[in-house]
C-alpha cells in the first residue's frame, strides 16, 4: 500500500498492514529525528500550507513537522476563505490547479466543507494531505490517536475504549472508529447524553466489522473496565447543546474522583482543545497522555506522513 | 534602463527595449532555475511581504519566487490593514520607513489605495514592488501577461487580441494596453456590454500610440480573427453589475462552442480568478494557457523582477 | 542575573547591573551582526511567534531578529484570538503546554490580557518573551527605549526626560519609568492634559526609588531643559479622549517651532505609531531618533534578548 500512497484523504483508506508495517515504525523513527533536532530527509522539499479556516494547532504541527525534516514551508495562509480569491468566486479546483504550478511537493489543506480534500486530490498532481474538511474527516488526527494507543499499550487488538462526550458531532471519534474497525476484539463504550449519541452510520460500520460496542450515559459505570478513555469536547460552535449542571457534568467529566476508579495501566486521551470535561488535577497523572504523548504523536505521525507522500 | 530599475510601480515605466532585452530573456532563464528546483542567486537576500489587503495567489507567487532563487521571506503579513499600526493611524510612509530599518533587500507591497506604491517608493531606499494598489496598477500582472503572449506567439508586433468582459474596472486589461502600446501593428477588439466598456483614458493612450482598436459586444463576431483571447471576470465586488441571463452570457463566454471558432494557433488567457466566463470544458484545450503557461509566467516573471531589483 | 534569565516578562525584573553589563554590550554587538547581514549564533534554533492580537511592527522586528541570528521562525500566527482554539475555549495554559511539545527554543507571546505572559511562563519550560500583554507590560519596548537613551547620550544617570501625551494609558512610558528608577539623579517631567496624567502607582514607585518628577501641561515650558523628549500617541482605541483643537495640540505637539527651543544635544523619541503629535518637518532633524536609532535599537535589543534566553 505504501507504494500507492499519494494523498491522505480519509481514515478509511488505510488498512491494518499499512498502519502496523509502515506508519507506526516510521513514526517511531521520527522520535529520534526530533531528539537530534533536525534531519535532511526533506531537504529542498517544499510544502504549501493552505488553510481555508483557522486551526492553529494543526497548522503549527504540520509546519513544524516539515521543518524538523529539513523541508521548507514556502507558503502559508491561515484563513484563505476570508483572504483569497475564494471571496471572488474561485473554485477549490482552480485554486489547487494554480498552486500545483508553483511546484510544491505537498499541499496541506484545511477546509470547512466536507469532501473538499477529495475534490482537491482529484485535480492535483501534487500530494494533498487533508488537515480537516469540515464535518468530514480529519484523518491525521485519527492516525495520531491510534498511534498513541499503540505506542502506550503496545497493541491494538483486544483493547477496550470508552469514547465520551459529543459523539454525534465529534469528528475525531468517528474517524477513530473507522481505524479501530480494522483490528480484532475491540470493545467500545460510547458514553454520552442522549442528544449527542454516536450516529448510526458508524454503528453499522462497526457491526459489519465485528466490533462490539455498548452505549451508556454514565462514565462512572464503565471507566474501571477500559484501557483507553477518549474524552471529547462539546462542539458548541456546531450547535451542540450540553447540560452543564453540576449533576449532568459529573456523568461525563474526568476528574480527580475518577482517577481512583480508572485502571492503573489505562490511558486518558483528548483530541484538544479541552474545556471543562477533564479537570486540571488530572493533568499530572501519569495516565493522562493528552498533553504529552498524544501531542508528540501528532508531530511524529505528521512527519511520517510527509515523508511518505513526498518520498513515496 | 536596467541600470536604474529600482522600483516596480506601474506598467508605463517600462519600454520595449527593456521588455525584449532584459525581462523576457531573464524570465526565460528562470524556467531552468525552477526545473533545477533552486538557485543561490538571492542567497542571504531578504524579502518583506507586506499585504495591506489579502491576495493569496499574488502573495504565494512572490514568496515562492523568492524561495526559488534562494532568498528568504523574513516577514509576511496578509492583512495589514486590519492587523497593523494602520488601525492606530500610522501613515504608509511611516510604515515603509520603519520597514526600511529592518534591512530588507526588497519590499513587496499590496495596498487597496491607488497611488500607494508610488508614495512608498518616494520614501524607501529599499526597492518597492507594487503587487497591486487598489484601482491603480498591478504591473507584475501586466508583465507576466505580455511575457506569456511573447512566449507562446514568439512575437508581439502585429498580434491581434480580444479583451473581453469587464473592461471598465478590470485593472489587468488596462495595464496590458499600456504595454501593448509600446509595440507595432497591434489590433485590439474590446468586447463587453455597454456598461463595462474600456474607459476613455486608455482609448486615448492607444490612439496616441497608433494602436488600432474596435469595440463590440459579441465575442462570437471577432473571436475567429484574433491571436489572443484575453478573458476577464466581472468585478462584482467593485460594483460591476453583469447581465447573467443565458442569452447575455453567450455573448461573452468562452465555451465549448467557441473552441470550434477560435483559430488553431490562438491562445486563451485569463488573469484569474475566474467565475463562469470560461467554462470548464475549455480547460483541457491546448490553446487554453490560463492554468498552465500563464501561471508559470507569473512565477518566472516575478523571479526575474526580484533578481533585477535586488541585484541591479 | 544573566545566568537565571529564563523568561522576559516585565520591566521590573531587570536591574541596573544586568542592563549595563549584559544587555547594552550585547545589543551593541548586534549592530555588527546586522552589518555583516547574518550570523550563525542561533543556527538550528527555533522560534514560535504567537500573537493573540496583531502587532505588525513588533512581530516583524522579532521575526527578523531571529533570522538575523541564523535562527528559524518555525511557526507564526498573527491573530490567534480569532483564529485558534481560543475561540473553542482553550486556556492560555493549555496552548502554551501544547506549543512546548513542539520543541521550540523560545516562544514570543503577544496577548491582550494583562498578566498573560506571567501565566504562560508559569507553565512553560521553554523561554517566554512577553511581546506585550494588553494593559500590562511591553518589556522589550522599555528595554529598547532605555538602550536608545544610553546609546545616544552615553549615560543614563543624571538625565532629564520629558514624557509627553497619554501618560495614563501609554504602556511604554510606564515601563520606562520602572527602568529609570534603577538609575541615579533622574529627573522626569510628565507633560499631559489633566485627563491623561501618569497614574499614582508609578509616581509612588518613583518616589520610593528617589526619582524626582514634576507634572505639567505645557511642553513648551520644559522642553528646553531636557535631554530626552519622549512623545506618545493618544490611546484613543482604549478610550482616551484628547482635545484636538489647535490650541490644545500646541501644548503637546513637537513641531518645527519646538525644534528651536529643544537643546542641541537632546534626542526626540516616540514608540510609534505616531499620529499628529510629532509633525513631519521634525523627521529630518538629527535629534529625531524615532525613525532611525530607536527602530534600530529595537532590532538590536530583541536580537540580544533572543540570544540570552536561548543560549543562557
Amino acid at each position: 500500500m505504501s507504494t500507492d500512497l499519494k494523498h491522505i484523504i480519509e481514515a478509511q483508506q488505510f488498512n491494518r498492514e499499512w498502519l502496523e508495517n509502515e506508519l507506526f515504525p516510521l513514526a517511531e523513527n521520527m522520535q529520534e529525528v526530533v531528539r537530534l533536532r533536525r534531519s535532511k530527509t526533506l531537504l529542498k522539499k517544499r510544502m504549501i500550507s493552505f488553510f481555508y479556516e483557522p486551526s492553529t494547532r494543526t497548522r503549527a504541527s504540520f509546519e513544524i513537522a516539515m521543518d524538523m525534516l529539513g523541508g521548507r514551508v514556502v507558503f502559508s495562509t491561515e484563513n484563505a476563505t476570508q483572504f483569497s480569491s475564494v471571496a471572488k468566486g474561485e473554485t477549490l479546483e482552480d485554486t489547487i490547479r494554480v498552486l500545483n504550478r508553483y511546484c510544491p511537493d505537498v499541499i496541506v489543506l484545511r477546509s470547512s466543507n466536507e469532501g473538499d480534500a477529495r475534490r482537491a486530490a482529484d485535480v492535483s498532481s501534487v500530494p494533498i494531505i487533508n488537515a480537516g474538511d469540515g464535518a468530514g474527516q480529519h484523518p491525521t488526527q485519527a492516525l495520531l490517536d491510534i498511534y498513541t494507543i499503540y505506542k502506550k499499550l503496545k497493541k491494538i487488538d483486544g483493547i477496550s475504549i470508552a469514547m465520551v462526550g459529543d459523539l454525534a458531532k465529534g469528528r475525531t471519534v468517528r474517524s477513530l472508529c473507522y481505524l479501530l474497525g480494522k483490528f480484532k476484539n475491540i470493545e467500545i463504550y460510547f458514553i454520552s447524553p442522549k442528544t449527542t449519541r454516536m450516529r448510526d452510520d458508524i454503528k453499522e460500520y462497526l457491526k459489519r466489522h465485528g466490533v462490539s460496542f455498548t452505549e451508556g450515559s454514565d462514565l462512572r459505570k464503565n471507566i474501571h473496565q477500559v484501557d483507553v478513555i477518549y474524552q471529547t469536547r462539546p462542539q458548541t460552535e456546531r450547535g451542540t447543546k450540553f447540560d452543564l449542571s453540576e449533576e449532568a457534568r459529573k456523568l461525563y467529566t474526568v476528574d480527580e474522583d475518577m482517577l481512583g476508579i480508572i485502571r492503573e495501566d489505562a490511558i486518558i486521551m483528548h483530541p484538544f482543545p479541552r474545556n471543562l470535561e477533564i479537570t486540571l488535577e488530572v493533568d499530572k497523572d501519569p495516565r493522562a497522555v493528552y498533553l504529552t504523548d498524544q501531542i508528540d504523536s501528532g508531530l511524529f505521525t505528521r512527519m511520517a506522513l510527509l515523508k511518505m507522500v513526498i518520498c513515496g
